[in-house]
């Protein structure tokens, strides 16, 4: 796993020196680079991630310069994981889900269907056991990760028709991946897995008949609401996902102190700024698409949503059953959701009811 | 305003040279002191105060020391302000609302009744136009301010007798500063100002029939619980009140570019993590607090909310009015928050509706 030549090139000349020390020294100047799992400028998320490098650049003076990548301009986006953890990059930004095939628990971290929302998944992560579990799973792979963002809560997507129950979702061809589609899969659907380009050709072509995105920024953008008139809330299966940088451990290690502690604020001052982007953003997205006469915004009906429950309490206690990492992380989770939701009832949620009824 | 003698004076022997120059060195180390409001060491508030100092020291490597001072041990809580202002010290940490006797749109920044929440919050500081208006109206008093730290949705408060309706309230003494203390006082009740320290006793010898704090992770060290049995929620004053970090102007300045986004990205920083840990820690108390036997949890009556926010409207309307300031900075606020509600009613709330009904 310890591929130290591919990180001592990932060094500049003042770094290669410093490779051969036992510590470095202050004036070594180390040339990184970000591969990330995000189109190029992505709105939020990928812009996010350079808002990071350059934080990182401008704090240490330009003693750490980060050239940033964009899934599959140096390595495909669903190999940052791999790319980090050997060393061919010093860091990535993506989200710990899409390392599921990596193990099952990297999904705990970003999101669970009927889980957290942002604060409630921030205060796990860091003061309710979260963050050592999560730099626990990934010594494995040699790597440091970090809650580097969030999208705050997801929407359920764009449908062609009306989805007033379950039998609504029989043979529907919707963009869903992962846990979600799973959920999707097991109550008639069909799920597909698509990047974001491909989805409005789809949706107009008829081989999708729903798709969910991210929420009212990323859609608007991409205009799915030109070719589907249904647009569903919440995002059940996505309600306040954690992004993640993750820092390839030895490069981390070869940092002095000053730089390691630069990374980990900058993390944090991510995971702080993205969130309120994608709450503005989204706002201000959102009081476009509430313009458009054709649309209708409504939510899912509660017959689908307890049926979606269901699956997803299904599907979590099957890879309890054969996943003990899984197990021990969800264990942590959960009693921790259980309290923090108790706590959210009787302030920001009875907050929100004051406010809307 | 510009006192460069207290500023100069502020910094160590190195600084000293710099301060002659145009711009200062990188070698050269900032002896910074950070005045703060809060009680020593005080839970979540003073504690991420001290991160926060932490923080630069460590991502800094030295160069800039700060020395942490608790309310009252330089200068008292309530001069923070002049004192950073004035050069006295580098950096503050306090809220920005103690501070409505030099401008009464610093409520804005921290939070007004039936405001935001703190997520919706920074999406107006950072997206929305807000901290363009904070350094702007600062900027009258030498002072860069920073969100740094929200303690989430404060409790409503810790009654002697149970609340059935505004009648309840006639003759009230209560613990509740500011704004909020002069809506209870428009509705029949007699707000107290009262520093923290004094509370439990002021409850015991019926001084106070009800005192308002932050939320169940500070009120529990102090042990109102132990002589008024009803706890209110939530806290409709204070939705997600943000926490505030002043740094002197020409201090700030005097940084090079490095330290600078140090500074910058700190604040940041520390906003994310106070949220988290008060969501956190807020929950493990909850749970402590509903397992006294003798203690009724209960939301307002909606009377008692309808009439609060009749009185709270009223208020911001009497100071639009009067300060021209208040309005122009008030309109931004309202405008963000017609728009977020949109989005958040939709989402965030929609998801939490899902979760408890």
């Amino acid at each position: 796993m310890k591929r130290r030549d591919l990180i001592v090139g990932g060094i500049g000349a003042a770094g290669l020196a410093a490779a051969s020390k036992t510590k470095a020294q202050k004036k070594d100047v180390f040339k990184w680079k970000m591969v990330t799992t995000w189109p190029p400028n992505f709105p939020g998320l990928g812009t996010g991630a350079m808002r990071m490098a350059k934080n990182i650049e401008a704090a240490s003076g330009g003693r750490i310069k980060i050239k940033v990548f964009a899934g599959g301009e140096l390595v495909p986006a669903f190999e940052v994981f791999d790319y980090v953890s050997s060393g061919g990059a010093e860091m990535g930004h993506g989200a710990a889900y899409y390392w599921r095939g990596k193990s099952e628990a990297t999904q705990i971290f970003t999101t669970l269907p009927f889980g957290l929302n942002a604060m409630e998944l921030n205060g796990w992560h860091y003061f309710g056991g979260g963050m050592e579990l999560y730099r626990e799973l990934y010594e494995d792979f040699n790597l440091r990760p970090y809650p580097a963002g969030n999208s705050g809560c997801q929407m359920g997507g764009w449908f062609k028709k009306e989805i007033n129950s379950v039998n609504d979702l029989q043979g529907l061809k919707m963009r869903i991946p992962g846990f979600g589609g799973e959920v999707l899969r097991r109550n008639g659907g069909t799920p597909v897995a698509m990047p974001g380009a491909e989805i409005f050709t789809a949706l107009q072509t008829g081989t999708l008949d729903a798709a969910e995105w991210i929420g009212p920024y990323n859609d608007l953008t991409f205009g799915f609401h030109k070719v589907a008139k249904h647009y569903y809330y919440p995002g059940w299966h996505e309600g306040g996902p954690t992004l993640e940088c993750i820092v390839n451990k030895e490069a981390y290690e070869s940092l002095p102190k000053d730089l390691q502690t630069i990374v980990d604020i900058a993390a944090s001052a991510t995971n702080d700024s993205m969130l309120a982007e994608f709450m503005a953003r989204n706002s201000f997205a959102l009081e476009q698409i509430e313009q458009m006469d054709d649309i209708k915004i409504s939510p899912f009906p509660k017959d689908v949503m307890d049926a979606f429950k269901e699956s997803a309490e299904e599907i979590i206690g099957e890879i309890i059953d054969k996943d003990p990492k899984f197990a021990k992380i969800y264990k942590s989770f959960s009693d921790y959701k259980k309290t923090v939701e108790k706590w959210t009832k009787i302030s920001e949620y009875a907050l929100l009811q004051n406010r809307y009824e």
